[in-house]
């Protein structure tokens, strides 16, 4: 049997909750869960936000720990190894995407969470959703690498931004702490977009060269075509043409943060200075394990607060007040 | 002294005049003009739609002709030498696109028809921005080639689109019907959209593989994932939500018709399955040279219908009623 922390209803208290897994699939990794982030799409998922979840529902989708048990067609992982899983659990392995290493745009990968999240002390996922952790990283901070972080690095990939671009970073929080710092070792001059004052300094802390007050419009007018790539990690409304203006010629605003109403964006202001708007999911298990080696390989962590995996409620009502700095991880 | 059709106010007819350019700047070639095209930002600068006209305004900004006389400094261009000239008819040449080979984002770029346009017996302009035009390409259908072709052909460039992608072209007018031509000798999959029967077929004979009916929701929507790019050459509002939902993962919405309403895209549309949307004008003068070496290699030239320029308020009274199949060329 797994032991959970489940919702039972849409938007209910976290309880415990057992299941069995039956077989492990040919094809399956089992791992033992040592530690998991907490992510807001947990908390989407726990309010049935997407339409998309069934109860008992177990979250967690940022899950690191060892590998308990490999199927028999599994190859590259072994007992005992150190990995981690993020959004995907599974993914079609024959459509366009898997074929073209974008797994993470499969349209039938199975979301860790629908199937069953990692709020637990045992997890299990097809293995080519398994990633690998290198030694070396901290597995106590690792966990939000798997969907924040990822999230975050994987446009750097997909677009070949250069070391030479000049990036914004709108929104100093969960993804947007960890794009600071992933922007900075990766070259570039990094801007970051926050309205706090703490948060401005913690972000020169993070690697940011310059901030810039995004409730301020006269300074993003005045910062009017200087950006090559302008990643957003927020979920609210901008003023988002004032946003396309300050990116440079061929620039680029990129959405990772769910905004849900329309971007209101004008056509015109595309056109004159082939400037494009964009926007990912995650990012696919080779991607991953390319960030994992690059954020050990310039030090870059998540800024996390521990909590025991017994007190999810309380850390989900820390992650649902606005209170985390930045991350959660729960504790097994 | 020069002889044109100018506009001498907003929206007048035009009429002719005469200006002295002066003495031939050094960087300058003067173009005794052959034919020149007519486009809807003739149009749209007659009538100060952009509040960037002043007058006498001489439109004309797909001039076809041979030089004159060239500057002092000029390489590269010689009398006699059959060339062309577009939307722009000067760039600054010490910024960065300047330096990168993207003149056309240039903002200091000097718009042929601000300067003084091509509906005239000859027309000035920087040498940098003059084109010559190879051997073989009819010049009496080329100057379209230098606006609207470039408009569509420049996004092939820029996104490095492969010919292995399925592309629908969104409106089968001026630009759609040369962008169906340039997609077909790219080697693309081409879906022609449109809403006219007799376009329909037309769109076959330029090249498309296939046609869609725009105002059909339902054949939109059986579209789901399919193209790897859209180009929209449209002026009007579609529902573009829904076009984005046709696109393939990764796929791209690009606009080069100036459609002025808010695009009103949902951010959730993009991040899904990482598509994008961008808009683009016209093209630098190397992208422009290696259009017409490919349309020439390939035969690909725009339809015309020829007017005398001293008919030049017919054939903007033909275009203003929609009439045009597919551009309009005046003979000097």
């Amino acid at each position: 049997m797994i032991n959970t922390y489940a919702a039972k209803e849409v938007g209910g208290m976290l309880e415990p909750f057992q299941y069995d897994p039956g077989t492990l699939g040919k094809d399956e990794v089992e791992i033992d869960v040592l530690y998991c982030g907490i992510c807001h799409s947990d908390l989407s998922m726990i309010d049935n936000e997407w339409g998309m979840s069934s109860y008992p529902l177990v979250p967690g989708h940022e899950v690191v720990g060892k590998v308990a048990q490999v199927g028999e067609d599994v190859v590259g992982l072994a007992v005992g190894e150190a990995v981690g899983l993020g959004w995907h659990a599974a993914y079609c392995g024959h459509c366009a995407c898997c074929h073209s290493g974008d797994e993470n745009l499969c349209a039938e990968g199975l979301p860790t969470i629908v199937n069953r999240g990692g709020f637990a002390d045992k997890v299990r996922a097809s293995a080519t959703a398994v990633v690998a952790i290198p030694e070396g990283v901290d597995l106590a901070k690792a966990g939000p690498l798997f969907c924040g972080g990822i999230t975050v690095f994987n446009p750097l990939v997909q677009f070949d931004v250069k070391p030479t671009a000049k990036v914004g970073v709108v929104g100093i929080g969960g993804l947007g702490h960890m794009a600071v710092q992933f922007l900075n070792a990766w070259g570039c001059e990094v801007t970051a977009f926050t309205t706090s004052e703490k948060k401005r300094d913690e972000a020169f802390e993070l690697g940011a060269h310059a901030t810039l007050n995004s409730r301020d419009e006269d300074a993003l007018k005045a910062a009017a075509g200087t950006f090559d790539l302008i990643l957003t990690t927020v979920n609210v409304k901008l003023d988002w043409n004032l946003y396309l203006n300050s990116l440079a010629p061929k620039g680029r605003l990129h959405f990772v943060g769910a905004t849900l109403e329309p971007l209101d964006i004008g056509a015109m202001g595309l056109i004159g200075q082939q400037r494009q708007i964009s926007g990912s999911p995650v990012g696919a298990p080779q991607t991953i394990a390319e960030m994992l080696d690059f954020a050990k390989l310039h030090k870059i962590e998540p800024i996390v607060e521990e909590f025991p995996m017994e007190n999810v409620n309380e850390a989900i009502q820390h992650l649902r007040d606005g209170k985390a700095h930045y991350r959660i991880v729960l504790k097994k």
